[in-house]
């Protein structure tokens, strides 16, 4: 099992339950019953994903007993934000040729046209 | 097991010797036997994450029979960083907030210090 922090952000992310009760905490905190609600889910398995949310620092829950509010915690998605980074320029770089390769094709195409 | 293409992403990278793999194949291509060589790792340890990677996208391999290159494929992170992007407005106020607090802390020190 990894254990480093940014491998326990990328895991508790690589579940698409888990990002939409992020997307969801983004508009304002909620209780896990309100969570679960538009996920046609049973509470403990929300409540499993609460768990993975709240190990990884992606959320935080409150303190009051019967109505615990979940709320986001951005922190780790900065370091999410920070090593993807460093790979902009190549996904950039492959747009670029993926652009240069059409415009090159339409040309080709010009070409024939006026050829016909 | 999340089929999606954002969460095989997210699952690839939730783990540390992959992602120094894709930061090594940042710099160029590379064979197995040249990525192994900094891990400590057997040679099939090596190909298990390398398989990972490759489902996910995020690596190409060389047809060439004895050498099979590896190079980076970034065009999933730029889905990574395109989901990271929504939640900036969340990090930047918890550091605003944070910069705040340090802010107070330091008028109640002044504050302190001219009232000894």
């Amino acid at each position: 099992m990894a254990t480093d922090l940014l491998s326990n952000t990328f895991a508790a992310l690589a579940d698409p339950t888990r990002r939409a009760i992020l997307s969801r905490l983004a508009a304002g905190e909620a209780s896990v019953t309100e969570l679960a609600e538009p996920f046609d889910m049973t509470l403990p398995a929300v409540s499993k994903h609460l768990k993975v949310l709240e190990r990884a620092g992606l959320i935080a829950r409150g303190r009051e007993a019967q109505w615990r509010p979940c709320r986001l915690q951005a922190a780790p998605l900065k370091d999410v934000d920070e090593w993807v980074e460093r790979y902009r320029r190549f996904w950039e770089e492959s747009f670029d040729r993926l652009d240069e390769y059409l415009t090159q094709l339409q040309e080709e195409e010009k070409k024939n046209d006026a050829a016909e």
